[in-house]
């Protein structure tokens, strides 16, 4: 196999690992602007096929698509006090415009909790519009001192869903709704990645929201990621922006609203999880290229017959690509290698004299010499265990690099490598002594696993971590 | 038929119309900073399905999509002469961000020749990455003063195409290619709009561009909407932003460049070709909801017939929704109406018994009654129908208001109910007195219809007219 080392191994240096396959594998480049990112095609092509994917979870949820600006006005933001609180130190704000200096500044939207409420409450009339639901996919800017590609930008990528409810008991379960069955399914069965599902302490909290659920998964350094949280906005936003609704009695009610959102930082979350020191490995149902077919020297018809199979493959609804270009093989098998295609099939002289070809799994690094005949059953089969091979694997990782602490101590040590778990002191001492050591709270959960309503349940459990 | 009159009728007032239409049928709203927008779900149901089928023949072209940063360092902006002079009046600055003023001020992007030059002149080394065919969806900011809702707004959202190639030949052939089988083939086929494609002239072209061709619709009311265009630009970005690349005998050359785009404004294109006095006429190939099944009484029945055909025609490949809520009748088939849906099933008691439905066509009015059994059939073959009757519609409107004027008297006055074709003048007089009547040079054609290359060809034909 193809063993060029062309990134720093993971074991030496794992961020310095992350942005040398991000450049190599062309994901990725800084924008101009501080903070700011290019997205290239293979990069974007990841992140086309999460949107789909998330977008098909959203619709089934129930929720539409609709558009609102990027600008809002300075005012919108100051109204709720949290929510300003959080975000104006983040704010990037245009002063001018059409050539002129304007009369209100305008903030470009790091959320749309504001705008988004001002046209609810012009909307919702009564308790038959409930429930409201509306999705929005968009660029959204929060200033960036650290920036680091897909996973803190200045400008990134999103959905953000907002939603009116009748009731605080339907607009938490929907919140939860979405935690499991959009985010959760999605992340667990199409990214592969294993995530915990849990609440937010107060301290780590959106800006403005009563309750905030999140997905938090464990990257390859033991470090946490948060994946995408899930918010109950209670009538906060309500309140400030009147967003009433007449129920079936004939009151006026502050609607019940939650928010959630997953964004880019999603790509920097897979690289993470499933990559190793030869670049990525991208789960198959996610994968832009499946298979890549690739001809090893172009001799006694190889070149055809590779070119045969990918039609072939391609006529099974497998998504493929042909390499028959120049060059030495074994930098172009590198090359798919760093970018993560799940299978490659060599394709030479020698292979089509015996009827077979090699098939090599990215996953295992593992070559298999296979009939040619089988292909379109082989191909689909092995797609299917890599996806599964990927998620137990990362699944293992996390199971093993998570310990029971029972002291505070402890959970620090445990994580210099991983998570840990340990009983929630509703004071907030523990989260205080946790933090002093650049250690989080990524989440509270109950013993046997379940998300909490409230920060308030008894016997809740931290998973602690140090966290990007 | 349902004939409450909820919009100003067309002849009365077009533009007044416009804005009913968009109203009531619930496509968009103003959003709170001046000229921007809120695309609610149905009129972002449109975009999307325009997206989607758009998306598609630019992959089909080759191009692989990427994202640029919003936010352009001002210095960039001012490399290219033209380019800053055309559009800094239109800028949005951003002065301020992460509560500090900025070194330098940041434009939100107009539009990303330039950034993307930048990265080009990274990426690009040698004649065999040639060509380079990138696009966006983004949205982008040009100020506006008098704006009008998918028209002309301060955001709007939009693809745009960015593409290297060897030589100024192979730029404009994909120049023309994305023209012809990307822009005018999904008009015409998707959006039922006939398109007059051409050249258009110095004064109308891109800021920056060698040439911009243009596909050019007459709507409702006789006038004008450019709907998308196509830009050879020359070496003009790659010379300031040095993006060069070696040739096959070794040479260092200026790349050959092309930019294309289509906005939301065909949002408003499409409502305003196919628009009558009752609302929208969706297209069935891109109509978000295909068939309304709607129930006359839910008696005897005719609820759970409804249902269950509604459900037959979902499983044949038909996009159909359910209307069994309460409410009056007619008032739920004027909203129908309003929305554009192609077709209407009215399901009463009286049908079922009768073993039939009532089939209202939305672009004619007519009702048919027609058997429940062969629905499945029937339905797809009138959605064809409904197709080539918009889009046949459209033609002759376009056909019947298109004089051929012989003096610039004749264009003025033939502009003012449509469009005039005139021999062109390549002295610039002719245009300067029809700018002065507020009408404009539209594209420039050759007499058999065909797209001139360059504004310098012999005999050239103008297609003048009043516009959007």
């Amino acid at each position: 196999m193809a063993k060029t080392s062309v990134l720093t191994p993971q074991a030496e240096d794992f961020p310095r690992w992350y942005q040398d396959v991000v450049a190599k594998a062309e994901l990725a480049e800084n924008g101009p602007a501080r903070g700011t990112m290019v997205i290239r095609p293979y990069g974007w092509a990841l992140w086309e096929g999460m949107q789909s994917e998330v977008d098909q979870r959203i619709k089934a949820a129930g929720a539409q698509n609709a558009y609102f600006p990027l600008f809002i006005p300075e005012s919108y933001l100051n109204k709720e006090a949290d929510h300003v609180e959080g975000f104006s130190p983040e704010l990037a704000v245009v002063t001018h415009g059409g050539g002129k200096e304007l009369e209100e500044p305008l903030v470009v939207r790091p959320t749309s909790e504001t705008v988004i409420n001002a046209y609810f409450s012009k909307w919702l009339q009564s308790y038959r519009d409930l429930p409201l639901l509306i999705n929005q996919w968009a660029n959204v800017v929060r200033w960036e001192l650290r920036p680091r590609l897909f996973l803190r930008t200045t400008e990134f990528l999103w959905q953000e869903g907002h939603t009116c409810h009748a009731s605080e008991q339907d607009a938490r379960d929907y919140a939860l709704r979405i935690l499991h069955e959009v985010y959760e399914d999605f992340m667990v069965s199409v990214l592969g990645v294993p995530v915990l599902t849990g609440l937010k302490t107060e301290n780590e909290r959106f800006a403005g929201a009563d309750q905030t659920w999140t997905c938090e998964a464990m990257m390859g350094d033991g470090k946490a990621l948060q994946m995408g949280t899930s918010h109950l906005l209670g009538q906060n936003f309500a309140k400030v922006f009147e967003t009433q609704f007449l129920t079936e009695t004939g009151d006026r009610e502050y609607a019940w609203q939650t928010s959630w959102g997953v964004s880019t930082r999603m790509v920097g979350g897979l690289i993470m999880t499933h990559g190793d020191d030869a670049g990525l490995r991208i789960p198959p149902k996610l994968a832009p290229i499946q298979v890549v077919v690739l001809v090893v020297r172009d001799e006694d018809g190889a070149g055809d017959k590779a070119a045969a199979l990918a039609k072939q493959l391609q006529a099974a609804g497998v998504r493929v690509e042909l390499d028959n270009r120049d060059g030495q093989f074994g930098r172009r098998a590198v090359e798919w290698e760093l970018k993560g295609v799940p299978l490659r099939l060599e394709v030479g002289p020698r292979d089509i004299a015996g009827g077979t070809a090699t098939l090599v799994r990215r996953d295992k690094g593992e070559k298999e010499s296979t009939p040619l005949d089988g292909l379109p059953t082989r191909i689909p089969e092995m797609l299917d265990e890599i996806q599964k091979a990927l998620h137990r694997q990362a699944q293992q990782r996390q199971e093993k690099r998570t310990v029971d602490a029972a002291t505070v101590d402890e959970a620090i040590e445990g994580a210099r490598t991983g998570f840990a778990r340990i009983k929630w002191d509703p004071s907030g001492d523990l989260e205080k002594r946790l933090n002093q050591e650049s250690v989080s709270v990524r989440c509270l959960r109950r013993p046997d696993g379940s998300v909490p309503l409230t920060t308030d349940e008894d016997d809740l459990v931290a998973v602690v971590a140090r966290a990007y």
